[in-house]
């Protein structure tokens, strides 16, 4: 059976359910794009996605985030080197830095006369980090639906301190990831990439970690199918590039000293 | 000028855009609901749910997360209690408890006879509790999109080992928050909460701290208004209860010790 739900899974493993609405059709349709037009956003753009942004659950209601808008075409420059050469980074009119940001609430402690020891900790961090996926999310597809593309830039903690640097960072604040935002360049438009069915993610009540074996089987199918579909350059199976992007310390581009580099930009001072 | 954008900010501080989209408003009407009818979620909404939250973007497609559905009215019970006490965990329908997961990516590995000590990382965590993030708020919009109501529960950290024994995780999974689903209860609907105006969030290619006082001392007079207007139980001011909620290790309800709890769960053993 297709449905709006088969490009996601492929047409075996699509949830049998036909049920959806206009907001899920469009997250069903995201793809990550890597190739911009230089189009400008249209006027307001930027302050509808911002507010959709911060629309999103917030731990306690702390904001604990922020967000820079890189538009300038040298600092977009330094941040796709810093990403270790991600064009669409100097190709999309707009590139936003997402912030853990624990600076304002100290700020706001120290402005009262109070404590904020609190933000010494792993849990604050955290809580900053989700916060930005949050709002990053609601971005997303706030973007998307105004007809724009983005994609998110894991690379931005490569080199945490030197984007730190570059755009002025407070201790207490850190860049959790970027997003790209623009119109999708002619042919870059990208497809639908299948994900796991979903007896392999979701758990009704008790986790299950063997039983997802065969839906992974069946995954790699998936995706050597889609591989070949698009032309894509590889015909690794999944399981195999997976896991070799954690084979060790030394695949994670320099990632792998994160927790020394967040102590050194002022988080979890306590632990 | 009153616009889409008014109640998340106030009258004097919303955007001066009329740009929108029906997903902008959908999310622009974000309300956290802590009251719940017993109804069951419709046929097929749970599908539809997940289908929208993997569809989310994931960090190199390695899909670190996964979800435990509650239903069960016992282990819904004990939720509830191990989150200090939160009655709409025991009301809502389905209960998700979204995890960071590396032990599939783990599994997947070694079963492809491959090292993976990548996953021994703070950075892998992260990777793993930000997909976590990105796929939840899908879940959130796509629920809110069906009429239905969420909250998050951050309070999940407060005991992790708890929780993940009640529901059965493997090394290196850990609960980063539940999310309630069902319909609101009647007149707990709620209001849709002012955020900070968007120059204290929003930047403009370099970071700006102090600049951002004047728009926090507007917040906590929108604060003030919506709580009087709510008649909630609070007159204390947004910075003064931001402030609280950090003050010491003793505010955050045994998160302080995160990292340790982390490491015994199997997560960043390298660092």
């Amino acid at each position: 059976m297709t449905s709006a739900f088969s490009p996601r899974y492929g047409d075996h493993d699509a949830p049998a359910t036909t049920l959806t609405s206009p907001a899920i059709d469009l997250m069903l349709s995201h793809r990550s794009v890597r190739g911009y037009r230089p189009d400008a956003l249209p006027d307001g753009a930027l302050e509808a996605i911002i507010a959709a942004a911060q629309s999103a659950a917030t731990s306690s209601n702390l904001q604990t985030w922020s967000v820079i808008v890189v538009t300038d075409p040298a600092v977009k420059a330094r941040c796709a080197e810093l990403a270790g050469g991600q064009k669409h980074i100097e190709e999309c009119p707009v590139f936003l830095l997402f912030l853990a940001d624990l600076a304002r609430l100290t700020r706001v402690a120290s402005g009262e006369g109070l404590a904020h020891a609190g933000n010494d900790t792993l849990e604050m961090f955290l809580v900053a980090a989700i916060d930005a996926a949050l709002a990053a999310q609601n971005a997303c597809v706030a973007a998307e639906s105004l007809g724009l593309s983005t994609v998110y830039i894991g690379a931005m903690r490569n080199k945490p301190e030197a984007v730190a640097e570059l755009v002025g960072l407070p201790p207490a604040t850190a860049v959790v990831f970027g997003l790209c935002i623009g119109f999708a360049a002619e042919g870059k438009e990208g497809s639908v990439k299948p994900r796991l069915p979903q007896e392999a993610v979701l758990h009704n009540g008790r986790y299950q970690l063997e039983a997802q074996d065969a839906a992974i089987a069946r995954y790699n199918d998936a995706m050597a199918a889609f591989n070949e579909r698009e032309r894509a350059s590889t015909t690794t199976p999944w399981t195999v590039h997976s896991a070799r992007r954690v084979a060790g310390p030394e695949s994670l581009s320099g990632r792998h000293v994160l927790m020394q580099v967040l102590r050194r930009m002022g988080f979890f001072k306590a632990e």
